[in-house]
């Protein structure tokens, strides 16, 4: 694990004295957190700390249109919210403890649409979509809302899109990484068709996790859809970050034989 | 393990989005390291690093009269580096990543001396001695330099001194933690008589790691000896973290069978 120096002054009788603290600098796994249209960072706060604690360094964010920049709900376009997708995940992926390489990107319904989009601009290990949404390619500028007029969408959803014909599916058919694929029993935003292109489309992913959550609705209105993701979400997150070159572990049980060195404990480890 | 949230503000065409960034924020062991009379820091910093990268926050800092403060050596006495070090223990132990109940001190020479009274007056669990000094307890606030007048504390440090008569030696009779105690085979500051000092004072230990460094000198003059004592703190320091209740693990092997639960995982390690 490499180290990083600080130089500080610690203050004596008035005075101060030279130090360097010294600290390990690990470099851990980034999980960005892309919301849905009319959601917020706040949405993903809770998870994102208890993902932290299992050793990631987390970024939950506001989409343009959002919280603190809601005038611009009616004028912001699919292309301004993928900026700020990248400039969140720059933001992430340069960070001191985080290992570029070793990114996640979980994003529900508009926000899923938008993390799949990122996976063929910046370099993503893990992607989790829930509820994504899907959009047809054309009008990309135009204001996001504006894609909601007329019954167009609508009966785009319902079919099945093939791979070649949409931004985000093809993203995914050129993902290589783990996805997590969840969708919502009564959804009444996104049809079964819209999963299913997504499910059909990732043929390249290095493992394929689809789960559905009966008995919820999109929003995950209630507060045990809310949980169930959650612990969903904590699960393969667990499963990918073990697998992985990195992490922080939980807290240790006192050792009741501390002779036991660590290289004999990881050995243990690896080979149980 | 316990995460912290840091908002930040994320720059994208021109303006702003919020974000929130939530970090792991584990309790790791904090080490302190006091150099000896002459010595500075920097003599630390590489060791420092080393043990930075088992996981633990590590501290080096220049003492009143020397680096930075050369000019007051001739005045500065016991007691103002005694204040010195606490200040940066203080500072050590409130570091937002430390655990304040794990603490190793680490001290050579006078910086030995100093790291044993500190125990009376701050916790420790830890303390890592190198060629510890001896001084009589009179004449705490004259300058240190006039320590060193006449014979009487070369005459002092040939002679086995009680615990009870000795500051730095109470405060070892009184301490519980772990001890590492290194002497250097030809030290021609501290005869072993000092050694012996510190290891009939210190009957309450949890434990005692006694050592002799062959064909070294005090300051360890050479490379080979300085190699000699960085193996020896960094395999005894080691010991002490995997037998404590926090520190970040080495980066680990990417591991063949992705399934094997962070749980299992655990278990397997503890039931070793």
């Amino acid at each position: 694990m490499p180290s990083q120096d600080e130089n500080i002054l610690i203050a004596v009788d008035g005075g101060n004295i030279a130090g360097t603290l010294v600290m390990p600098a690990p470099k851990l796994p980034g999980v960005l957190f892309v919301h849905g249209w009319g959601g917020s960072q706040q949405q993903y706060l809770a998870r994102a700390r208890q993902i932290a604690a299992l050793g990631c360094v987390c970024l939950a964010f506001d989409l343009r249109g959002h919280a603190g920049t809601r005038p611009q709900q009616e004028t912001v376009s699919r292309e301004n919210n993928l900026r700020d997708v990248i400039a969140a995940y720059d933001v992430l992926a340069s960070h001191r403890l985080v290992d570029p390489a070793s990114i996640a990107l979980v994003g529900s319904s508009y926000g899923g649409y938008l993390a799949a989009i990122l996976t063929s601009l910046r370099p993503a290990k893990w992607l989790a979509l829930r509820a994504p949404a899907l959009y047809m390619d054309q009008d990309w500028n135009v204001p996001k809302r504006q894609l909601h007029r007329g019954d167009e969408l609508l009966t785009y959803r319902q079919q099945l899109v093939m791979a070649a014909d949409n931004r985000a599916l093809r993203a995914c058919a050129a993902f290589h990484g783990d996805i997590l694929l969840v969708e919502s029993e009564h959804d009444q935003v996104i049809p079964h068709a819209v999963i299913a292109s997504y499910l059909e489309a990732a043929t390249q992913a290095h493992s394929m996790t689809y789960r559905m959550l009966r008995e919820t609705d999109h929003g995950l209105t209630d507060e045990a859809s809310q949980r169930a993701y959650t612990t969903l979400l904590l699960n393969w997150m667990k499963e990918m970050i073990v697998g992985s070159t990195s992490g922080l572990p939980e807290r240790r049980k006192q050792d009741s034989d501390s002779k036991l060195g660590g290289q004999t404990r990881r050995n243990l480890a690896e080979n149980g």
